[in-house]
C-alpha cells in the first residue's frame, strides 16, 4: 500500500474546510488522529499542517491544537495575489467623503449623531434606499450586512431549514455552510433545470435561495422566460424566493427582479458592504408583508438594530451623491480588469469562460487538471458538491490594488500556462 | 352586569404588553373583538386605543390594525418624565472625544478606519477590555450589544431554551420575551431562595440568568456566600451561570464575580451601550473555553463581526482614559440625584424603599394600590409574574437631562401624594 503524501493529505483537509466538513473556528483532529486515519507518519501529517498554515487556512492555538480559520481570516503567501475576495479593493473607496459626513453629523447636533435606530432601521437611509433601488420603504428593514439576513431567514423560518431550503448547484459557500445545505438544482445557462426544479418542489421544499441578477460564481444571469416560470411556481407551491440582488449595481439591463414579479413571495438581500467596503456591516432586506412583523421581531431580538451613526451616514452618502460616483469608479475600473483578465486566460489554451458574466470575478472551466497545491483562487469545489465544480475555478479580480492586480496576472499567465497534474 | 371602562381595557391591555401576551411587533386583536371580549361598545375601546396611542405602546398601521410598539420607540406624552429607560442621558457623555478618535483613526490610515474586524472582535478593543475588567482575553468576544449576547446563548444552547433557562423573579423584561420564561426562583434580600433554586435544579435546568453585581429592577447585589453556594451547585449540577454584569462600575465593592469564582461554569455579558450611549450597540462577553468555538461560529453566522470602527473607537477611547473620566462624571451626577429622588419618596409616607441598591433606578414599594393611568416609570409587573410585584415601581433616574429632572421630582411629588384608587 502506497502511503499518503503531505500534499495529498493537505487536498483532503482542505476538501473538508472548504465542504464545511470542518467549520470555520472548529478544531480539527490532532496530527496523531490523522496519522492513524491516513497511515502514514506524523511528520507527514505536520507537513501537511505546515501547508495548511501558509495557505492561511488552519491556525494552531497553544496548548490547545489546530482551529480553521474564518473566512475573513484567510491570508497567507498564497493570497499575494489575491484572487479570491469578491470585495473591493479599499482603495477605491472615497474615505474622505464618510470622514467628512461623519463631522457633519456630530457637527449637526452632537448627541444625535449616536442616537439608536429604530429596529428596523435609519428611516431616511430606507427613503433612500428606497428610491435608489425602486424598493418599498414599508417593506424594508436595515441589516448588519447580508449575513444576518440570511440568518434572520433561519430564525423566522426556524430550525429545520436545511431540509425547506433549495440552493442552487453552484452557489455561495457561506450559505451552504451556514444552513447546512441539502437540497440543490443545477443551473443552466439561463437560470435553474426548471424541470429538476419542479420535482424538487413536490418536497418539503419551502424556500429557494438564489442570486438571479449576477450569480456567484458563475457571474450568469436568469432569463426573464425563466424568472417568470419561477414566480409562476412560487405562487403555485406557495415558496418563498430568497433573491441575493449581489452586484446588481453593474448590469446595464432593466430585467424585472423577483421582487417587481412575485413580491409577496420574494425575500430580498442586498449587501451594502460588497459594493462600498465590507467593514461597514450593512445590507437590506425587503419582505412580504405578511412576514414583516416576524422578520422585525427577529432582528429586534437579534442586535435590537444596526449601528445608526452609519446608517445615517449611508444615508448622506447616497442622497450627496457618492454612491453613483463611487459605482461609476469601480464600474469602469471593473471592465478595464475584465477585459485585462479575459486576455490572459485566451491566451492559455486549456481554459475557456462564458460570455455575458458579470460582477467581480470570472468564472473559469480547464480543460486540464487544476492545481492542488496552494492555488489563489477559489476552486469550483468550494461552490459545489458535484464532480464537475473540479473543472472550474473563479477568479476575482476586484480586491488587489492595481499594481498587485499587474503583478497577479503576470503571476496567473506563468501559474496556468504550465498546468500541474 | 358593569361594562368596563376605557382605562380598565386601556389596564388590561397595557398589562398583556408588559407580559408578553402581545409582543413588540406584533398585531394586536381588531376594535371589534376588544368590543366582543369586554362585551362593551366599540366607542370604548377605540378610547382605550387611543390613550395607549398616547402613551406611545401601540401604533396604528393604515389599513393593517393596530401594533404594539417597539420597547425603545415608545415615546408618549407620560415619558415627558420619563423615569423608565434605564439608558443615560445622551447629554453626558463625551461626544466630541468619540468624533476627535474617529478622526484620528480616519487621518492615520484611511483604508483600516473601515476595515472588517475579525469575528470574535478587534484584538486591542479586547485587550483594552481585557485590562480594564479584568477578564481574560483569549475567552472574550466583542458582540454588538448585551441582547445579541443572550440571542447567542440561544444559538448555542439551542430551541429548547426556556425549558432549560431558570431566571430570577424579578428579572429584566427583554430577557423575559426574548426566552420565553417559564422557571423563575424569588430573590431574597441577598440573592436567591437557595432551598428553591436547588429544586428547580433537579429538573431541565442548564442555564440561570442572573445579574449579581446589580441586580435589574431591584438594585441589590447578591452575598458572597450565596454567589460562592451558587459556584458550588453550578459545578454539582452542571448548568451555566449567565453573569449579566450590569453597572458594576458603580459598586465600590471588590466582591468576586462568578467569572471569578467559577469561570468554567460561567458565561459573562456585559453592555457598552448602557455605560455609554444606547446608539453605540457594543458589548462584550466572556464564555467558558470549551464553548468558546461554539459561540464564536454563532457570532460569524449572525453578523460575521460587530462593526470595527466603532470598536477601534471605543479601544481608544478606554486607552486615553476618557472612559474612566466618564463614569467618574456618571458616578457624582448619579449620587446626587439618587439623593434627591430618595428624600422626595422619603416624604410620602405609603412608600418605602431598601437601602444599598445601586445602578441607574431606584425600586420602590408602596403600601397602597398604584395608578395604572399613563405612568412616567415601569410598573412592577412588567419585570416579574408574581401579585406581590404589583406593589413595587422602578424609578430610573439618569436618562434625563438636569433641568427635566428637577421637573421631574416636582411631578413625582405632586403625583405620587394623591395616590389613585
Amino acid at each position: 500500500m502506497r502511503l499518503a503524501g503531505y500534499q495529498t493529505i493537505a487536498g483532503i483537509i482542505r476538501e473538508r474546510i472548504a465542504s464545511g466538513v470542518y467549520n470555520p473556528g472548529a478544531k480539527i483532529p490532532s496530527i496523531r488522529e490523522f496519522a492513524v486515519e491516513f497511515q502514514c507518519n506524523k511528520l507527514t501529517v505536520h507537513r501537511a499542517f505546515e501547508l495548511l498554515k501558509q495557505e492561511g487556512l488552519i491556525e494552531n492555538r497553544v496548548g490547545s491544537g489546530s482551529y480553521v480559520r474564518f473566512p475573513e481570516q484567510i491570508i497567507g503567501p498564497s493570497a499575494i495575489f489575491d484572487f479570491r475576495s469578491d470585495y473591493l479593493d479599499p482603495s477605491l473607496f472615497p474615505y474622505d467623503k464618510i470622514q467628512t459626513i461623519f463631522n457633519q453629523l456630530f457637527d449637526d447636533k452632537k448627541a444625535l449623531a449616536l442616537a439608536p435606530s429604530p429596529a428596523e432601521g435609519d428611516p431616511g437611509l430606507i427613503g433612500a434606499l428606497s428610491r435608489y433601488y425602486y424598493l418599498p420603504a414599508d417593506q424594508m428593514m436595515i441589516i448588519s450586512g447580508a449575513q444576518q439576513g440570511l440568518d434572520l431567514v433561519a430564525k423566522v423560518f426556524g430550525t429545520k431549514i436545511s431540509e425547506a431550503l433549495l440552493f442552487e448547484d453552484p452557489t455561495y459557500p457561506g450559505a451552504i455552510s451556514l444552513f447546512k445545505a441539502r437540497h440543490f438544482v443545477p443551473l443552466k445557462e439561463d437560470g435553474p433545470d426548471l424541470k429538476y426544479l419542479k420535482d424538487k418542489l413536490q418536497a418539503s421544499i419551502r424556500l429557494f435561495y438564489t442570486m438571479p441578477t449576477v450569480h456567484n460564481p458563475t457571474g450568469m444571469a436568469y432569463s426573464l422566460k425563466k424568472k417568470k416560470a419561477i414566480s409562476r411556481l412560487a405562487k403555485a407551491y406557495d415558496f418563498y424566493i430568497i433573491e441575493d440582488d449581489c452586484f446588481s449595481e453593474f448590469k446595464n439591463s432593466s430585467t424585472p427582479r423577483f421582487i417587481d414579479l412575485c413580491p409577496d413571495h420574494t425575500i430580498y438581500i442586498k449587501s451594502l458592504s460588497q459594493i462600498t467596503v465590507s467593514g461597514i456591516r450593512l445590507g437590506l432586506m425587503v419582505v412580504p408583508k405578511k412576514l414583516y412583523t416576524s422578520f422585525l421581531q427577529a432582528k429586534f431580538s437579534s442586535d435590537i438594530a444596526s449601528f445608526g451613526l452609519m446608517q445615517r451616514c449611508m444615508c448622506e452618502f447616497i442622497q450627496q451623491g457618492f454612491l453613483q460616483k463611487h459605482l461609476d469608479t469601480v464600474c469602469s475600473k471593473l471592465n478595464q480588469r475584465r477585459n485585462r483578465l479575459q486576455k490572459v486566460i485566451e491566451d492559455i489554451r486549456h481554459l475557456t469562460w462564458a460570455l455575458g458574466q458579470a460582477g467581480y470575478s470570472l468564472w473559469i472551466k480547464s480543460s486540464l487538471p487544476m492545481p492542488v497545491d496552494p492555488v489563489p483562487w477559489s476552486r469550483g469545489e468550494e461552490f459545489s458538491f458535484t464532480p464537475q465544480a473540479r473543472s472550474y475555478f473563479r477568479l476575482a479580480f476586484m480586491h488587489m490594488d492595481d499594481d498587485l492586480f499587474e503583478r497577479g496576472l503576470d503571476y496567473l499567465k506563468q501559474f496556468l500556462s504550465h498546468p500541474h497534474p
